[in-house]
């Protein structure tokens, strides 16, 4: 710890990283010797808990942050970014748009879902199926949809199938992820449809599993999405033309007719 | 209105303005016929709610934008503006990062209390004095801080003063203005604290008055204040070198002490 | 001024604007005592230049921040505001968003044109039509666009003629619109097409004449176009619902074909 | 590759990964697939280059990501995304403030460098240290400072000297990195001043001798440095009050003196 200044009276202070003896330290490690001895993934896991990865940790954050780096050129993030770039604007400009484009309804789903298995899930709880019937029910009742569950192409999404192979492999398969899988089932018993756990739901469960607080959600999957739109931005600047607008034809106005400013005529 | 294509089956349609006939056109007036006879402000107040101001909702609306210019350098809004600015970025970038910095803590209050006041005031309430004691009772049990009130360096706020002034000159003195300055008092009465009817509150009150959704809060204040971050981010162009960091001893790093790697001893 | 502390020695000063004897302060004006005098326009000439604006220069200001409100749905800007909303985010972080996109390519055509009319015009030049000959062959030969000529839809600009015939009316038609309009018709002639003086080339030429910096040509664009931002954004919070991705059929995957990852088979 | 519709002629059309029969592909290999096979920096890796790494580009390229992943709370980067996040507004719009911060001056040397690196340098350039000696006399010259030398903290940089262990051991001293220490070298005999390769200057050699652009740059720091950006937003979120502002005493106002609105008195 830097001795002088104290902490507390100042308002800026971190326990993320900073300079100690004049050297960069990272969560109390000093960063030159974690270069070329952990993996990225495990730096990550790292600075969000404040502690390295066990062997398994670390192989199922590789596994997640995977998943997530991209989607194809359609979601919101990505049309949003490359935009900002036609504008006539640097890279990191573009990029920063793609993680702004990241609210609520966009990658959301990570944070709002384990926030739910965080805080709804007593500790007592034994019959997991029951407890997820449960709070379906509440769900139902509040008229309010749960977070983590469809998918507009997948009746079953390749990713959760792969997360959750590897959560077996891994040793993964606790009470959340168990609980997360009985909500599927029971929503899709209740309603006939299709409404399968998505890859936000299962990575949810899982770092519910790691001790991950549910307010790293969100900033789990900007990382894992960023290369993503950071690849999407250079295909733009070596591939597109500036000034990105709407297509003739695509678009209309459909507001007040004409008509005269007063005093004109 | 263009006659093809349908704006229904479209995804990108707007009532806000759009070419028609080869000519911009806004909220159905022509463009080019709105400058030199409309004022910025009244084209404001045209584009937000869709018809032209009338020449007392004009004038109140200059006075509430002139009100939200700027308030120094020490908000957090200039400080992010000029910071993105020293990091070697363009213009647009440092302001956008300025209007994103406005969120619910800072400039947020006037889309907070202007939705208060529109959607818990029923049309038939009488005695405003025993409607504000009622909402300011209801707030208090709930333990939440009604928005709108209070202020680190003033008593009374200079710019709520002056809009008063001025709601009486132009005849605001409405229903909105009028429970505004009585939950102030209840307030005051309630904590025998200066708790004084700030200026996010005080616009919040015109802005119902006028039959401006609160939807439009927030954009409000964002109109007003942007003329004031262009102009920090120019001086900040002007006058310093980039790449803004904290000062030597102005932070600290409190977290874990010092460690080794696992594996480097 | 405030006497403590000193703004030489501190990392954070500003000429625009601050808190003096307790009361805000604009460009030295006191906050309070500019509502209800000035326009709003007037405020942005005073926080941009340091002095408040003659009756002349608040007319023409007015006109030009009218001319910039709004072009419809189709730009850039629009599109990444309502997109960056649709993906589940506040109002301020659309339009931030929007402010990002106002790069090189779009809108920042103000700022460059008057750095070639400030920059490149010597106080000594007599014959401009000469000198508009002169600066189109330079350009020429550097096989480089000169920026704020020809328009998509416009064979002249709607906006850029209003704008000239106010110029006449408020007496801006001096060395620097000559100019602009000399250099169009030079541009004409030498190429056969129509390369009209569009919105913003014409703008860059009154801020010149009025003695404003080109480093406010972009922010002055910002200023006047961030309220079709908000009105577009309030426009995707009322009337849309969230999640924009590109439609079906719109888009493809041109990249690699399908292969498989080594080791899987 | 999906058969319709033609990439050719749509305005979005993209590379870097889609849907193909369903399933979501990235560089061609099927993302669950990926999944569990890669670690997180190989699929950066491929993503960035549109090829999966050797076993020595997977280990450089895990070792610069994480030299890039924090340096303390001190950087611009950090100060504009937590002082968002202090206005009111989610992790996202906060971290995408801290990457919006990351221009020319901050984090921008690894894509100037190596651009230097990869444009400047012939192919049949046989004695590196002339070479080196030529460019730095060059620069001097047109009086322009080489990006990637230098730092304020260090003689030497410590992730750089890592870096160059590194390259030792998975054989990536080639032409670049000797080009890049070999000026390193030229400089300092030149100005008999520490001038050293810093961990940008480091990077840019490495990723040209790995054959990425220097287009690539940019992202790559962003890549490796938005981790530690969530984690100081999150620290924000849990440790921090809202509405940090500068302090009383630590800026002022140097404006013009306070003077009477004209009209007023």
């Amino acid at each position: 710890m830097s001795k002088e200044p104290q902490g507390k009276e100042l308002n800026w202070k971190t326990r993320v990283g900073g300079q100690v003896d004049g050297k960069p330290v990272v969560r109390g490690y000093p960063l030159d010797d974690l270069v070329g001895r952990v993996s990225f993934a495990e730096a990550i896991f790292l600075i969000l808990k404040g502690e390295l990865p066990s062997e398994r940790e670390k192989k199922m954050m590789e596994a997640m942050l995977v998943a997530c780096i991209d989607n194809g050129i359609g979601p919101p993030s990505v049309v949003a970014a490359r935009t900002v770039f036609s504008g006539g604007n640097p890279l990191n400009a573009a990029v920063g748009a793609g993680v702004l484009t990241l609210g609520d309804s966009h990658g959301g789903a990570i944070e709002q879902c384990a926030r739910i298995y965080q805080e709804n899930f007593p500790a007592d709880v034994v019959d997991i199926r029951a407890h997820a019937k449960a709070v379906v029910e509440e769900f139902d009742k509040k008229k309010k949809r749960l977070p983590g569950y469809g998918h507009k192409l997948y009746k079953r999404d390749p990713r959760t199938l792969r997360l959750l192979e590897l959560a077996k492999e891994y040793g993964y398969m606790g009470r959340f992820v168990e609980f997360a899988v009985a909500v599927q089932d029971e929503l899709e018993a209740k309603s006939g449809k299709n409404l399968p756990l998505n890859v936000d739901g299962m990575i949810a469960a899982v770092i519910s599993e790691m001790g991950l607080s549910w307010k790293n959600g969100k900033g789990l999957f900007i990382i894992g999405r960023i290369p993503g739109l950071v690849a999407h931005v250079v295909e733009e600047w070596e591939r597109e033309k500036p000034f990105r607008r709407l297509e003739e034809g695509t678009y209309a106005y459909d507001g007040t007719p004409v008509r005269p400013v007063p005093g004109t005529r």
